[in-house]
């Protein structure tokens, strides 16, 4: 039985996981979540996840949910197909994926989520942008993509020379950011830029970009 | 070789680890970083973590930073000797523990470090609290430890009825938030409270906790 994806392709945290069963050529059937009717805030849904948030991954018995821990899990199960996201033939490579996805999880994700929220996810949903927050995150995002910046000249990828899932958790929040004012930032650091050209040219990201759109 | 651990004990992302090398019984050097002197942010820091913050661990000829990242490698590297932090023999409970180590990550430490922050780090370097960030921070961490609190109704610890690394990474800010006025929030849910008084009571914590102070 295939598996079945709980959300929506314009959320950052369905196309994270999507991104990844793609590079796995993984089965699955995306199950749509009504945000709309707060379908995601009721019983049913909030037997799956107590959080009452998309998205949910079902695999059999199964029942699982956070973005990261779902690209986990389907790169553990999908280990021998697809892209090796984890490099978990070798143990060296292996360790600096895991040190470059808690980079994106930590400092990365805090910094440009409230750019995102502010210019991209907020007016679709009638909220004007707030300055005040765009502007205190710009700092964070600056000091972060200065250290991108540095690495991405020394090797082709976060991790080292191979695309991995520490690549691959940046594409949502990176595609939307891009549409912003504030693409600049990326536009103006050369091997960000080429990274994030690579990275966002690849056949498991441009199957769905698409559908990555709001309002 | 005995691995070496740069950072210092009052810091909670530092000691995440060594609780983490305690559980494990590993061997480690614990290299003081001068954060007064701003010791992190110069050149021969940098190298070891170009974003300028503790900890970091050195293995051999291998250099790694993000709190997280570092005990995912600790538990890797020591899978067969003390507490099995990750379930690595049962995948069903491997999984789990991942997502509720996300649940951390992405929930729980974004609600409770503004607290500790403003109520003890913060004032061990003169600032006053600030009202209006704790309260803001209040409502999302009553909500996480609401569901917290129908978890640990169901089963022991987080990820199920095992002590794992999704509890242990909890420990520094925990330990923290419990010296604050906030921590009604904890002893009020009996359950939270129950599975504090359970984690926080063991060897590998109390071996450290007597360090964990600021100022
Ligand atoms: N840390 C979670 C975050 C999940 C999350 O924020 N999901 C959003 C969509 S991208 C959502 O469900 N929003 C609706 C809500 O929170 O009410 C993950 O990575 O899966
Ligand atoms: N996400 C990082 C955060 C590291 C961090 O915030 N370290 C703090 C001490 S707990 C630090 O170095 N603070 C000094 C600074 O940022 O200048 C981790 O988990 O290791």
């Amino acid at each position: 039985m295939a598996m079945k994806l709980y959300g929506v392709p314009m959320s950052t945290c369905t196309t994270r996981v999507m991104a990844c069963l793609h590079e796995k050529g993984a089965d699955f059937e995306l199950v749509p979540v009504n945000l709309g009717t707060g379908e995601h805030k009721q019983p049913p849904f909030l037997s799956k996840n107590p959080f009452g948030q998309i998205p949910v991954l079902e695999d059999g018995d199964l029942t699982l949910f956070e973005s990261r821990a779902i690209t986990a899990y389907v790169a553990e199960k999908c280990k021998e197909t697809g892209t090796d996201l984890m490099r978990h033939k070798n143990p060296k490579e292996a360790v600096m994926v895991k040190v470059w996805m808690e980079v994106e999880s930590q400092t990365f994700n805090p910094a440009i989520s409230p750019v995102v929220m502010e210019y991209v996810i907020g007016p679709s949903m009638g909220k004007k942008t707030e300055q005040a927050v765009v502007d205190a995150c710009m700092g964070k995002l600056g000091k972060v993509l200065d250290v991108y910046e540095s690495r991405l000249s020394m090797c082709k990828y976060l991790a080292g020379d191979f695309y991995s899932m520490a690549d691959l958790h940046h594409l949502p929040f990176m595609h939307y950011f891009m549409t912003t004012p504030c693409a600049s930032m990326v536009k103006d650091r050369p091997h960000v830029m080429a990274w994030w050209q690579d990275i966002s040219s690849r056949p498991a990201f441009k199957k769905m970009v698409g559908a990555m759109t709001f309002g």
